[in-house]
């Protein structure tokens, strides 16, 4: 099979490398374009970068030329398939240019994941939500080209809602704390400061518990037509930086609709199959693992389960104040980001959703979204 | 004035080792007598023990000999205030030993800290509850000899009383839910290993949620008779350790009985201030110090407050769960550990309850206790 | 082609855990007996070892049942094949048990390294001095029935020998300085106390300069007759514990014999391909790499090239007293421990010194010693 | 008696900061004046700065409104006597406006360490060398109005040149090696980024290693006339950066001209008392304290002697390649930057040097310089 060409905009920072760590040796996908910063274009890769992760950067990458990073200008064609690693301002700017130049644009940023019509996805917990693609507004307005903007949340989210979703399925979910432990890799580079975080606690990080608040009521909310109704259900964030290079730890207490044992729980958890048979390239084979150690997960020793793409629990024990404790770790730039965003396209892939990108919108028929969490 | 004699029991262990640091200056109390592990009876001070402090082993307690660790065949008198840094098991069998001699045993140990007729003391907080003395068990089974135990609550719920006794007096408090980031000196020395916290976060302190729900419980109840009846009010931890030296942090979320303002809360903690005017030596000015900065309170920057014995709260926001949320922090070794127990001391020096120790129990006629919250 | 039975002594431990996860799946040597201390005798593997690796400890180990650690009463037959990762002095009695039982210790312990007819090899800078292995006295000894020791050496000399033997070869070493930042992980589990190291150096480790000195002079040293000449160049040591889990960094000046030029020294490694050809599973392809970049290498970075059995070598700067200056990295449990090992036993298995194991000496016919540096 | 007004240039910065938290009681100095960028002039300390030290910023201080950083345009009166903490480039410009406007320049930048009239001191070490100040070009130059530049080492400088004094006084120094362990405090804020130095050593620190080679040589110079004659001895430097937040440790090996005993270099640092009995508030009782323990010094531990004005040297032992091993620490923001700068102001008190400051040249009548180390 001919592996389908991508372009990765931000592709020097932390989450960009990610996304050449994970693209590029992928069966489905093949590097063909890279943009950072206007700065860097024209630039090789090796000389913009400062390559941070501890696989080598391959070699055909570390040669490529930074294209602008517009629709329009580039030296070589311009990819239909976009993955996005841009700091929220500049995504706001960005993106629709790409998604009104008919590109399916699968981006980690926060601007457009609240937006009503685009859909915000973790494909094991909401890929039935893609369809609000059918109705997007920049697929509509510009030409109807077939260019979307899809996203998938925040770092801290995603762990967790692959930890709730099996419970909001079984149980319902009435509410929730959620008190995180953040790594520092999350902040980008160069990020946060060695003086703030050696030996210390952060107990703050900018919009990060109004974002993990909001994001888990969409995750988890029900399609109805072509809008989602966020979930009605209570969550408490606290979020802190800890002196951790990669892993969010999670300390949950939550309160069920239904009174659920212990034993059911863990079913609920170790029945979460909702890829299996799919053969996702970047899906995880268990997306939620329930480690019995006493002290675990731990983000040293569980972020890489599943490649970094599956969550671990562990700890659940009753709670004095709602029905149950537990704790959730999943790998901050892996599942948490550029895995999360690979994994989306991966869905679309099989949607039939990055086909016919580009054309007008009346040619563009995409299988019904099938997929169901 | 004099300086009354006092001896250390554990004084080689990290909590030993602050206590050393904490009387040797002090104006009230002389370290006249140290002991540690039967395995360390004879030996010097700094023979036995590795300094772990930044501040220098004083020489003439580096000289001292060790005595073993009852209270009988020491080389030197011993004496009837003793500080006592044992870990539980040791505690449960020792410190009655000295309370039986006509010690006053201020103890840092977990053994007691629950049993009903055991004073468990922050002065700011609950000083009344020294009344059980009166009435305590060894005292009485001991031929009334004047001995007794006073325990301080666990590192991780010092700091976490402090915020929450001026909440409780003004509103009263119905639930509350804590999440802690907890300091490796903690767990004392050799302690956490450095292959388990570097880099990492471990999601569990044995036993640690537990004291710490039980003992906010009682920390916060009320006097009556002979008795403590415990605060009715759930408390819900979790506990994580952390790579940070010294100083926990705590996120909370509560709920108050009557509602509360901000500023009703602020004004709680600014004008909580029990102990002024008593001029005790440990106490700090300010017990509880709101910082308004986003992103404090942080464990290198603000654990030293008030010497090390002040509780720093920050980042009170409304609570989408319960009412209102803040992090609260405190150096675990000094205002969770040695601090506490010698400020305990000073309590007692205050209410008389230092005099008379060791003579039979007719003869001991304390002052009322009349330091209360 | 049939695996090998192989054994592991000390499998519990940080070593021993790493020897699991490189034989788990090595296609020449199957795991078929493990043994830790004698308290763990029984236990399956999974009750007794705390593991502390973030790849899954493999099922199938999980539930092997730890052996009596001697070589008589185990309660499956005694592979030939002994990887031992023991204390010194442990391994000063165990390991000629196994030797003279007829197996094959492969050791990564201290004990025997500078024994005279012992090898210290490293596969790539002295395979030839297996040829020690002819007259060895344990097989000798006892009964003549194959078995002999073979060690690695201490964590610290191996990749600094990687990076000198090429000089060595080209143009002789006459003195060199070392300085070591090693990795909690080289003192095993518990190993280093996190308050030792948190925020700090400790610029001591127990007798790791002497070994560091001596071992790099019989690793360099030339094997004449039967025994080896160690090398007569000054090595002047100072090792360092610093907060890195894995990946010990040295800072290298070096005085050379004939004077070289910078473009000659870096030939010197990149053409340092001495297993070349000979397709061993855990030889790297490029055993010396060298990092052009300014700032390395790094442990984070660099430590797993090559699977974590390459050297990385950074920093290449005239010395302004000896000649040249450098820095050089390597992972200390996987090439400076368990990976030297395991190369070690797969230049075994080429000169055919794995066959014939156990029966009477005359019986044993290895094939002269053809791999050399 | 009346403490002189003093103005502090780069007031917000890690250096900055230090300056403020040792200045604020001084005894002899008044902290009436600030500056930092020109982004900053106007507002109060407080908005500009993101406090970084574990006291509390001083009230006084943070209302204090930060002036232009130039010697014309100030609000207040500009102090005679200017601290300096800025980055090299701002310091090349803005220092000789200072000097030449009449100012005493205090400075911890390194633009003019290296100048040949500009004096490099510590005070224990060459306060002699102040004598460069009689013919400093800016005195001369700008009318002869007093003003001059004073420099203080490299962080990483100070704490070698405390420990090599007193050798190079008695035995005389042919040649060292240092390899350094550097904290991350002494690349300012926010400096090194926490992805770079989590779990991590970085063997590059720009210019480090030349500076450090040059500086030691000026220090230990000799005043011949108007001129310092540079220590003719080998310095050969290896510097990393490592996960430590202050404190500075340095291996050394050095060659002495004659050969000393154990006992005979201990002497030299214990009996190397050359400020005692100046009385400066600043200066450490003892300048170079020997720690006998085997694992000694450690940042964490022995920063802080001399209120971190001390330089910690453990670990005397004999080196296979020149004469001595030792390890030497220091505190590099204390020592190695705003203390040394404030004790360098403190021995120009001394010496009559902080009077007539801006007044014509002819009117200046310092003392001789009578300190000498």
């Amino acid at each position: 099979m001919e592996r389908r060409r991508v372009g990765i905009l931000g592709a020097t920072g932390m989450v960009g490398q990610r996304f050449i760590q994970l693209l590029s040796n992928h069966p489905w996908f093949e590097i063909a374009w890279l943009a950072a910063s206007d700065r860097s274009a024209g630039k090789t890769y090796a000389e913009a970068c400062r390559w941070k992760l501890d696989t080598p950067l391959p070699k055909r990458i570390a040669a490529m030329t930074l294209q602008p990073n517009v629709p329009e200008g580039s030296a070589i064609e311009l990819p239909k398939i976009i993955f996005a690693a841009l700091d929220a301002d500049i995504a706001r700017e960005l993106e629709p240019k790409f998604a009104a130049a008919g590109c399916a644009v699968i981006s980690n940023s926060s601007a457009f994941r609240m937006t009503a019509d685009v859909p915000l996805v973790v494909p094991e917990v909401n890929a039935d939500h893609l369809a609000l693609l059918e109705t997007q507004s920049w697929r509509k307005e510009h030409g109807g080209r077939g260019g979307y903007i899809v996203t998938n949340p925040n770092c801290s989210a995603i762990g967790l809602v692959l930890a709730l979703k099996p419970l909001e399925e079984r149980f319902g979910i009435e509410s929730l704390f959620v008190s995180t432990m953040q790594a520092v890799s999350g902040a980008g580079y160069p990020g946060v400061a060695s003086l703030d975080i050696l030996g210390n606690v952060v107990p703050f990080i900018k919009n990060e518990e109004e974002k993990l608040q909001e994001e888990v009521g969409k995750l988890l909310g029900r399609l109805s037509g072509a809008k989602v109704e966020i979930l009605d259900a209570k969550v408490s964030a606290h979020c802190n930086r800890v002196a951790v290079e990669d892993g969010h730890t999670e300390c949950v207490s939550i309160k069920l609709k239904k009174k659920a044992t212990r034993e059911e729980i863990l079913a609920a958890w170790s029945e979460f199959l909702p890829l299996e048979g799919q053969h996702l390239p970047t899906a995880p084979e268990q997306p939620v693992e329930y480690d019995e150690g006493v002290d675990r997960p731990q983000p040293r020793l569980d972020r890489m389960r599943g490649h970094g793409m599956a969550a671990t629990v562990g700890r659940l024990r009753e709670c004095t104040l709602l029905d149950w404790k537990f704790v959730v770790l999943s790998h901050n730039t892996i599942r948490g980001a550029a895995g999360a965003a690979v994994l989306n396209a991966e869905v679309l892939a099989l949607l039939g959703k990055l086909d016919k990108l580009g054309v007008p919108l009346e040619k563009f028929s995409a299988r019904a979204v099938a997929v169901t969490a």
